[in-house]
């Protein structure tokens, strides 16, 4: 299996308790300034990272409750299948970005999915 | 840092949409038992596990969408300072489990959170 999961992300309307929760648990998170403004506070958990962001409501479908971010190979054909045989909706067809190649979709729940290629 | 994220566990009302969705993307499901009757679905990425479940509604506060397993150490003293200081609420305070000492919590956004000692 190469697909690794590398990074969840909670958006939230609490951030605050959530930060207070999660680092009771015994995570340590650092602040960091994210694309779309504003900040997202990040824990390693093994070789995972689990997020934080703050949001204002959950109306806006682009950015739900959780994100869930994957390494993969052969990312454009697997986004290819997805939205031909699947209830996925793609949200960022591949595409180069500063770090390498993404894609992001929704999964049939609507969780955001983000892809990236190795 | 001690604390490890075990296990991410997605309830779906839409199980079979969820798993070919998934199974595209590169995981391996297999099929497993769980005690509260039905079956979940688990797959192994990196060191952590994502599992689907079949629900019927997201009515039931005691399963809801998202499920978070962490191992933690100290958890009787953890669910202690979250319950006295974060709007988490203990639904299984610890416990003894025929595979260790467990809590269930969830977290000020509603996920619930199970913790386990190690």
């Amino acid at each position: 299996m190469t697909t690794k999961l590398t990074s969840i992300t909670l958006n939230t309307l609490h951030l605050e308790d959530m930060l207070n929760f999660y680092s009771l648990l015994g995570l340590e998170f650092t602040k960091n300034t994210i694309r779309k403004g504003g900040h997202a506070y990040r824990a390693q958990v093994g070789d995972c990272e689990l997020s934080l962001c703050s949001i204002q409501s959950y109306e806006n479908k682009n950015t739900p409750a959780l994100q869930l971010s994957f390494e993969v190979k052969n990312l454009h054909e697997k986004v290819t299948q997805m939205k031909s045989s699947t209830k996925a909706i793609c949200i960022l067809d591949p595409s180069e970005m500063p770090d390498g190649k993404k894609a992001i979709v929704l999964d049939p729940d609507g969780h955001s999915v983000e892809l990236k290629e190795i």
